[in-house]
């Protein structure tokens, strides 16, 4: 036997809107009793795998010992991988498909030490079929049912063929580039409070000084991207009136924001869009705001 | 005294954007502190019975013992009743609305063993007023406070009078139905993926063979119903790149799907519309698409 | 040490579609395993502290022993106090925002004994930096932890400076104003059914008699106000058909209602909006409804 484990953190794209999160956390309720599920979050979009990393990511410092069950699972029922990954001496095990949704997480936590393929169907649930099992669900027929297992202690060898680490499919980690004395940077996510988090920590613009010209978006969109400055800024308050501040987020990332508004809504981004940052010249004192908003409106 | 519950699993249309679901479960850690709710959707679109009992009726099968609290009670107020249902020896007890709501789900759990109607009071909670008594709130005041109770131990006939199981509303499951050689089904749900369920098992079309002419929508509607040929698959996977598939879900029913895509969005489907499955014939291979994306476009 | 608790109840704007709300779960979890959280709700509009001190406060009578998390706090980061308050002799503690958010519900519990500001480094996560401490998230970093070590016994005088209760924000209750027999009330909120519930309490509305004039909106707009006749029932079936009810809500407030429709919709009205409950004159009777409609048409 393995190590028990007593919680359970839970991340998707299933959303709430139907029972399918629930069944989940039944099946652990019913198979590991003693478990709690701490739900990160369902509202991952649907198949974006690279938003739930981002995601699992940034919260893995956090997490208590568990096990972390992971589901944005675009390749279900093809030949990808299910897997669990054993880190830091085996006080965490994560658990979900082999499709780069673990791995910057996997990385944080101090790296695989043990894998396995999730093979051995006596851990799984059998699917309603007509005549016999049915088709499988990997979210709960596979994924919820090893999650209650590992909590009872069952041993990840147990639970099927060992891989090697390496073999594990790598998470996509874009990193800024630089462009002259210039950083493009991607946006990484788009908060509720349209706080727009860049690939970039505050080593990477730290050369860029106090105010940075901001060019969001796609160069050769029509209209052209939008330019602001942006003020550097310890917290979110502290953004001048209606001015967007870049400070360093809770994440130690680096974040577009204003003043209890929406940063995004303003520079028009949306995760995924890139942003050049650069110093500000001279000649562009405060004079980058105003015809830049009429070519935008 | 009755047998003592751990688990409350918990469906609703009552939202999460409110403070309601969350009383619900403050009212049950307050009166019963050692049960743990299990959340199974408060997505359910207000007053839909249907939806309610089809969430219900898939996710029952895998709960564990204890109290099923389910709320969708577009009657509240009214003189449908609440009631409380036993199944499976006492292992399981579901608390709701006399509306449909939990009929299937009750059935599938073998049905009806012991009802009675929640009318003793004293296991209710008393609403604020001004002066005594305010308006009761069925979903925080009867059922939250009867499933806490429950939780303790206490017995089926405490909380009410007797009802006769026959005498439940029972719930409304639509049948498929033979037209021709084809079949008539209704989307049961749509997912949040665009998977669209319908009301047929493999067994009912077992006879259309491996590729299917799929009617989905209002034959009168104007421009006529979306045509498509569907691909039955094992997978969702396996649906040949953009095409529609039909595969046996994992709760063991037709669903249309697209690998990584809506199906619901292609067939312009929502819970509720019709969808006509037959054979393909001889002179329809491959020509089925192109004239009627024309006439949908 | 002080004493223990069990239970968070935790209400925010953070929403569930990231990864924060799990994340300061998880920081519970994790520093007091012992501890349940309960999800209140975190569908608050983005900043809208008002909502969250209403929706606390309709919450407050239903809570269990313990601590309340509550985090709507457009301040952060500012030189607003972060507190924790002392209610019912040591059986709760609130934690959030010294920003009006807690004080309706804080005066409901019996008012506020003891506050710190939480000034104790100690009690504190550290945020990750390049070089040492990174900017903090009082979401997680202040209130999420010191909600934990509430949990786990430690004193409210351990988490900082001592606070008067007179000098904590006081919350903004908006109250009815009489304007001759009429009565000039604001939509508290609209739930997720269209009912619109009043700052009127059946005392205030007793006067106007069973049968009531409903101007919803602003008197100025384009078009005017919708005006309308509501009849007082007692539950939201009663309703007669088709027509606004004027019902006493489960919180004891008035509610204006349709059954199984929304009010809010039927209304045009959105929680802050203004409506003019007034006594229905003899020559009233009936004629209301269809001119107004006509008019909003």
């Amino acid at each position: 036997m393995g190590r028990r484990h007593d919680t359970v953190t839970f991340l998707s794209d299933l959303g709430t809107t139907d029972e399918r999160v629930g069944v989940v956390k039944a099946v652990v309720r019913d198979l590991a009793p003693h478990a709690q599920v701490i739900d990160l979050t369902h509202g991952i979009a649907p198949f974006d795998v690279r938003a739930g990393s981002l995601a699992l990511a940034r919260a893995v410092a956090y997490l208590p010992a568990g096990v972390v069950l992971a589901i944005v699972d675009p390749g279900e029922g093809t030949s990808r991988r299910a897997v669990a990954i054993e880190v830091a001496g085996g006080a965490g095990v994560f658990v979900g498909p082999d499709n780069g949704l673990l791995a910057p997480a996997v990385a944080m936590a101090g790296g695989a030490e043990r894998c396995v393929e999730l093979t051995a169907a006596d851990f799984h649930l059998v699917a309603p079929g007509v005549d016999g099992p049915g088709t499988v669900s990997a979210w709960r027929d596979v994924f919820a049912s090893v999650a209650a297992h590992l909590c009872n202690g069952v041993d990840l060898d147990e639970l099927g063929d060992p891989v090697e680490a390496e073999l594990l499919l790598p998470g996509v980690v874009p990193l800024p580039r630089e462009e002259g004395d210039a950083l493009a940077c991607e946006v990484l996510t788009v908060d509720r409070f349209g706080n727009c988090q860049l690939n970039a920590g505050p080593d990477d613009v730290a050369h860029l000084g106090p105010r940075v010209r901001v060019t969001a978006g796609d160069p050769a969109a029509p209209g052209g991207p939008t330019v602001r400055v942006a003020t550097r800024v310890a917290t979110y308050g502290e953004a001048p009136g209606g001015a967007i501040g870049l400070v360093v987020d809770g994440s130690g990332m680096c974040s577009l924001v204003l003043d209890r508004r929406s940063a995004a809504e303003e520079l028009s981004l949306a995760a995924g869009d890139q942003v050049v940052l650069a110093a500000l010249g001279e000649d562009d004192r405060g004079g980058v705001t105003s015809p830049v908003t009429l070519r935008t409106s």
